[in-house]
C-alpha cells in the first residue's frame, strides 16, 4: 500500500469506530425514550457524555490531521468518503472544547426551564435562558463559519442538511408563502362546499391500534428482523441500518396520530434500511441529512399513505380492526379527515398545506436570531407578527407561539428548514417515480410499495451520503429541488 | 492538591470514564438479550467491541502507571479503591493485545461448535475447539499469574471472585464431599417416608405470571423506579446500580422456573442497587465479585424465599393468581415441590443439596485443564467418573455430561465455584442475620424481607469492594467463610 492509500485506511478504521459509538449512542438514547426506569436517567447522561466525549477524542486527536493531510483515495465512493471525513473533522476541530461544554450545559439548563414556561405560558422565565443559548450558537455559527467559508446561520444549517443554503431556500420560502397567500383562501373555500367528515367509531383499543401498525409497517416494506416497534413519549425513528427502532404513543380516543405516525416512522426505517451496506459505519454510508430523511418519511406518510389510492386500500383494513359500518371508512372520508386544511397555532398538529409557513417563520427568526438582528427578548412580538402575516391569526399566548417548539431552548438552529425542504423533495420524487413507474397507483391501491421503494433505494437510499442535498435530487430526479412539484401536487390535493 | 492526590484524581475521573463505557455495555447485552432483532446482531458485536477495544485503551495508556506509580489516597475507602486500581491496571497490562484477540476469537468459535455438539451429544465435534480455549486459557491464566503473584488458576478463579483461592476452596469441597456421600441417602430416605408434592393446578397465564414476578419482586424490595423485568432466553440481572435490568423466562405450564427465578435475580439486583452511592463508577464502589453476588440471590431465593415462613405468606399469594383449592398452596406442599432432593445430570436443575457436587466435580476438572493434569481429549471420561464418584450415577451421555454448560467452551474458567461458595456464604449471612434481627421470620412470613435487606445493605451491599470475599464475610459476620453454617441449614431443611 501506498503511504496515502495507508492513511486513507487508518482513518476508516477510525471512523468505523466513531460511528460504533454512534451507534451505541443511538442504542442508549432509544432506550432512554422507550425502555428506561425515571431512576437511570443521572447514570444515562453519564454514559451519553462518556461516549460522546470519547468520539469527540477519537475525531480530534492529532493524528486524524496527519492522516487527512497525507490521505488520498480513488474511486467515487472513496473519494467521496474522504471529503467527508474532512468536513466531519474539520467541523469537530473548528469548535473548542469549552465553547462545546458551555453550550450543552446552557442547552440543558434551558431545555429544563423551558418545560417549566411553556407550561405557564410564560417566555420571561426562560427568556435569560435562551439568549445564552442563542449567544453561544452564535459563536458556534462564527466558529464553523470560520472553518467552512459558509456564512455563519449556514453553517448551522449544513450540520443538519449538507448542500442547501440560506439563500437557496429564501426565494424558494417566499414563492410559497406567495402561493399559500393565494392556495389557503381557495382550499378553505373548496372544502367548505363539501361534506363534514365523519369520525372514525372510537374507541381504538390500543393492542389493536399496536397490531394494526406493526401490520401495516410490514405490509409497506418493513422487516421486523431488523427492526421493532415501541412505545415512547415523542415518536421518533432511532437505532441503527440492521436495528431500527421506531416509536409511537397510542391512545384509546384517538388513531390518525399513531397510525399516520408510524407510518411516517416506517419511512425513515426503509430510509435507513436501504443505506448501502459496504459502507456500514462510513460517513459515505450515512443518510444523507435531515432534508433527504424527511422527504422519505413524507413521501411514505404524505404522498403514499394519504393518497385516494391507499386510503382505498387502508379503509378495509382499519374497518377489520375496528369495526362499525362501511361509512367512515370511504376512501372519500378517510381522505376529508386527514387531508383536512386548518389554520392553528401548533406546528406539529399543522395540515400540509399549512406546514411550511409554520417553518418559513422560524426560519426567518432564527437567522435573525444567530445573525445578531433580532433580540431574544423581541422574539415573541416577531413571532406573533411573522405568524399573522403567514396565517392571518395571532398566537393567543406565547405556549402557542414563540414557546411550542423544543428545538431553539435546547439548541437547535438551523434544522427547522429540512421539514418543508423534505416535503418538497418527497413531491419531486414522487412525480419522477411515477414517470418511472407504471401503475405506481394501481400497486398503492393494493398497498403494495415494494416498487416505489425498490425505485427510491436505487435512486436514494443506496446513495448514501455522496451526495449532499441538491446533488441527490438531481442524482434521482435530474433536477435540483424545483418546489413547482410540490405546490402542483398541493393544487391538486387540495384545490381541485 | 499535591502531586500524589492529583495523579489519584486523573485516575479517579479515567476509572469512572472506563466505567461509564462499561455501563454501555451491560446495557447493550441486556438490549441483545431482551430486546434486539436478530437482525441487529453483527452491528451489536461491532458496538461491543468497539467499547471494549476503548476501555481496554483508556486502561493501558502509559499515562495511567505513570499516574498509578504516582498517586497516593488517604483514608480507608481512597485507599482501597486506589488498591482495586492497581490491581485492575496490572491484569490489563498483563495480557498481550494479540492473546485477548486470540481468545475471544477461540471462544466465539468454540461457543458456536459447542451449540452444535451439544444438540448432538458429540464431544469429538467441539474437541479441537475446546482444546484451542484451554491452550489459550492456560497462557492467559500464566501471564496473569505472573502479574499477581497467584497461581495460574488462582489468577483466573481471582478474575470472578477476588480473595479467595483454590487451596482455601479445595478443603471446603472435600468437606461437602464427605458431608453430602452421609446425607444424601438420609435426605432420600427421608422424603420417602413423607406424602408426595402435590402439583400446582396449571396452566399458568404468562400475563398472570407476570404480574405476579413483578408485584413479588417489588414486595421484597427492588424499586422499579430504578428497575426493569423483562424476558430472554436465560434469565439475568443486568444493567447498572440505578438502572436494574432482571429478566425472566415464562412457560404456561411451568411456574416455578420463572417465579423462583425473579426472586433469586431480585437478590442479586438488591445487592446492586445497595452498593455505595458516593462511590458509583469507582472500582470500590463496584460489587465484590462473583462468590459475593451469588450469597445475595441465594439468601433471597433459598434462605429466604424457599423457607417455611415465606412460603406460609407465598401460598395464598399464588392461590390468589392462579386459583383452585387451597392444598396445593399450604407451605407444607410448597416446601415439598421446591425443595425436592433429587439425583440428576444437570446443574441448573440441581436442588440445593447436591448442587455443590455439579460444582466440586467441575472444580477439579478446571483445575487440572489449566493446571495441564488434564487432557481436553480425556474430559468425557473424567467427567462421568467424577459424576459417579460424587453422585452414584453417570451420565448416559455427553449432553447431559461435559456438554451441557456454556462456561467452558466460552473460556470461562474458574467461575464455577462461585456459586457453591455462594450459597456457603448466604446461609453464614442468614445465620448472622438471624441473630441481628429478632423476629426475622416473623417479617418473612408476612412477606417482609426490609429488615432483612437494611442489614444486608449495611453490612454487605453498602460495603462495595472494600474488601475481598473472606474479609467481607469477616466483617459482616465476625468469621471468613464457615460452610458448617450451610451443612446446619441442610441438616435443618432437608434432614429434620
Amino acid at each position: 500500500m501506498t503511504t496515502q492509500a495507508e492513511a486513507y485506511a487508518r482513518l476508516k478504521a477510525r471512523f468505523a469506530r466513531i460511528a460504533a459509538l454512534g451507534e451505541a449512542q443511538a442504542m442508549l438514547h432509544w432506550d432512554a425514550s422507550a425502555m428506561m426506569p425515571p431512576g437511570g436517567a443521572a447514570a444515562r447522561g453519564e454514559q451519553l457524555a462518556a461516549l460522546a466525549g470519547l468520539a469527540h477524542e477519537l475525531m480530534t486527536a492529532p493524528e486524524v490531521a496527519e492522516d487527512l493531510a497525507a490521505a488520498s483515495a480513488t474511486g467515487e465512493w472513496d473519494e467521496a468518503n474522504l471529503a467527508l471525513m474532512r468536513r466531519a473533522h474539520a467541523r469537530a476541530v473548528a469548535l473548542p472544547t469549552a465553547l462545546v461544554e458551555a453550550s450543552t450545559r446552557a442547552n440543558s439548563a434551558c431545555e429544563k426551564v423551558w418545560r417549566e414556561a411553556k407550561a405557564r405560558a410564560d417566555f420571561a422565565l426562560v427568556r435569560p435562558h435562551l439568549a445564552e443559548v442563542v449567544r453561544l450558537q452564535r459563536e458556534t455559527a462564527q466558529a464553523l463559519a470560520a472553518a467552512t467559508g459558509l456564512s455563519p446561520y449556514d453553517a448551522l444549517m449544513d450540520g443538519y442538511q449538507r448542500g442547501v443554503t440560506a439563500a437557496e431556500v429564501e426565494p424558494i420560502f417566499a414563492a410559497y408563502e406567495a402561493f399559500l397567500a393565494e392556495a389557503l383562501p381557495c382550499a378553505e373555500a373548496l372544502q367548505a362546499t363539501r361534506p363534514a367528515p365523519i369520525p372514525l367509531p372510537g374507541p381504538f383499543p390500543v393492542a389493536a391500534q399496536r397490531a394494526l401498525c406493526r401490520r401495516l409497517s410490514e405490509r409497506i416494506g418493513l422487516d421486523y428482523d431488523h427492526a421493532r416497534l415501541d412505545e415512547s413519549l415523542h415518536p421518533f425513528c432511532g437505532g441503527t441500518p440492521t436495528d431500527i427502532r421506531i416509536t409511537t404513543f397510542y391512545a384509546e380516543d384517538e388513531l390518525a396520530k399513531s397510525l399516520l405516525g408510524v407510518l411516517h416512522e416506517t419511512g425513515h426505517a426503509l430510509y435507513e434500511r436501504g443505506l448501502p451496506e459496504a459502507w456500514a459505519r462510513q460517513p459515505v454510508g450515512e443518510a444523507a441529512g435531515m432534508a433527504a430523511h424527511e422527504s422519505q418519511s413524507l413521501i411514505v406518510e404524505m404522498q403514499t399513505c394519504r393518497s385516494d389510492a391507499f386510503l382505498s386500500f387502508l379503509g378495509p383494513e382499519l374497518q377489520a380492526s375496528f369495526g362499525g359500518g362501511p361509512e367512515p371508512y370511504a376512501p372519500a372520508n378517510l381522505a376529508r379527515l386527514w387531508r383536512r386544511v386548518s389554520r392553528g397555532f401548533i406546528r406539529v398538529d399543522a395540515d400540509e398545506l399549512t406546514y411550511p409557513a409554520h417553518i418559513i417563520l422560524r426560519f426567518r427568526l432564527e437567522r435573525a436570531l444567530i445573525g445578531g438582528d433580532l433580540a431574544v427578548a423581541d422574539l415573541p412580538g416577531a413571532w406573533n407578527e411573522g405568524f399573522r402575516a403567514l396565517l392571518g391569526i395571532t398566537p393567543p399566548d406565547d405556549a402557542r407561539g414563540c414557546l411550542q417548539d423544543i428545538h431553539w431552548h435546547d439548541g437547535a438552529f438551523g434544522y427547522f428548514p429540512s421539514y418543508p425542504l423534505g416535503a418538497m423533495a418527497a413531491a419531486q420524487l414522487m412525480k419522477a417515480a411515477r414517470a418511472a413507474i407504471p401503475d405506481l397507483d394501481t400497486e398503492m391501491a393494493r398497498g403494495e410499495l415494494l416498487p416505489l421503494i425498490a425505485w427510491l433505494r436505487e435512486k436514494l437510499h443506496g446513495q448514501g451520503s455522496r451526495f449532499g442535498f441538491q446533488d441527490l435530487l438531481r442524482h434521482a430526479t435530474g433536477k435540483s429541488l424545483d418546489p413547482q412539484d410540490f405546490t402542483e401536487h398541493l393544487r391538486r390535493r387540495y384545490l381541485e
